[in-house]
């Protein structure tokens, strides 16, 4: 299958669900890939060949987002034959933590990483479904950087362009369907 | 790699976090498997080779548990060729739901799947990382009796059996690691 019809596979299964979570927002759930296997195959496929075929430096780590940024990365670490990490709110994750704040509408969050997730020089990419503003994304990159880590890259299933959120991240950024 | 080996691997990776999330609890932390991808790929082989040669219905479908269901989720649907869907804590889901609710320690909590997730009729099998009182596992079956479907089996990583969880459950339980 061509990448062009991966990417349109992937795209029709994607559902816009109007004034989610709050008015005005809508929504677009990628849950409906999950329930075809071929296009889960197909993102798959699509984002590992998309890493193999372009980077230049070994990833030792996929990064994932709780809890949407959890369906693909151990996938994408398996193919890659890397580890996958997560990235959690705060208070989730057991053990030592490094934690970064970052800013959302209403109020200050937390993300949280164990220490001992990834070590100092490895090189990692940052997933998770779409980037919007791009807060949490940078908080991910940011937390990786405080643990003396490299963001190779950030990955997204779809953005919303308008948004600009790539402009705050501080490595390129991927994303499947531009919207 | 034989049976036994995989389940060895696995739990050589599992990581005992003691007084986490609150005193007197031992957390086994499995986000530790997920850094060595042969021992997810253990994991995975394990979990659909089981299903596979246990099951003698068609499976439609693998139900996760948000988030650490979602880890692995995907894969053994892909393995398996049918659909992957999500159960998560009330107001996560876009789209029309259903609800149960079920006793936490403190209070009542929600599940909710998205109403299309499956059909009535279908065969699923339920996927968490841990089970310890059933209280989740159980809520999530009685979402799937609620939308028309059959749950087949619950399959755990992990099975604290002194809390005797699975006497809760409505079909069989397989768990690698019996604690």
């Amino acid at each position: 299958m061509s990448s062009q019809k991966d990417i349109e596979l992937i795209k029709s299964k994607i559902k816009i669900i109007p004034d989610f979570p709050q008015k005005g927002i809508m929504f677009q759930d990628i849950f409906p890939v999950f329930k075809d296997p071929l296009a889960v195959e197909a993102l798959v496929t699509h984002i590992t060949s998309h890493i193999l075929s372009t980077q230049l430096k070994k990833v030792d780590a996929i990064v994932g987002l709780d809890a949407r940024g959890f369906l693909i990365g151990p996938i994408i670490a398996m193919r890659l034959g890397c580890a996958f990490v997560p990235v959690r709110k705060r208070g989730k994750l057991p053990g030592g933590t490094v934690q970064v704040a970052y800013q959302k509408e209403y109020g200050t969050d937390y993300f949280e990483m164990q220490d001992d997730a990834i070590s100092a020089g490895q090189n990692v990419i940052i997933l998770d479904d779409l980037i919007a503003t791009g807060g949490s994304a940078k908080a991910a990159g940011d937390l990786v950087g405080k643990m003396g880590g490299s963001v190779l890259e950030y990955i997204f299933f779809i953005e919303l362009t308008f948004l600009n959120g790539a402009k705050l991240l501080n490595a390129p950024v991927y994303s499947l369907i531009k919207d």
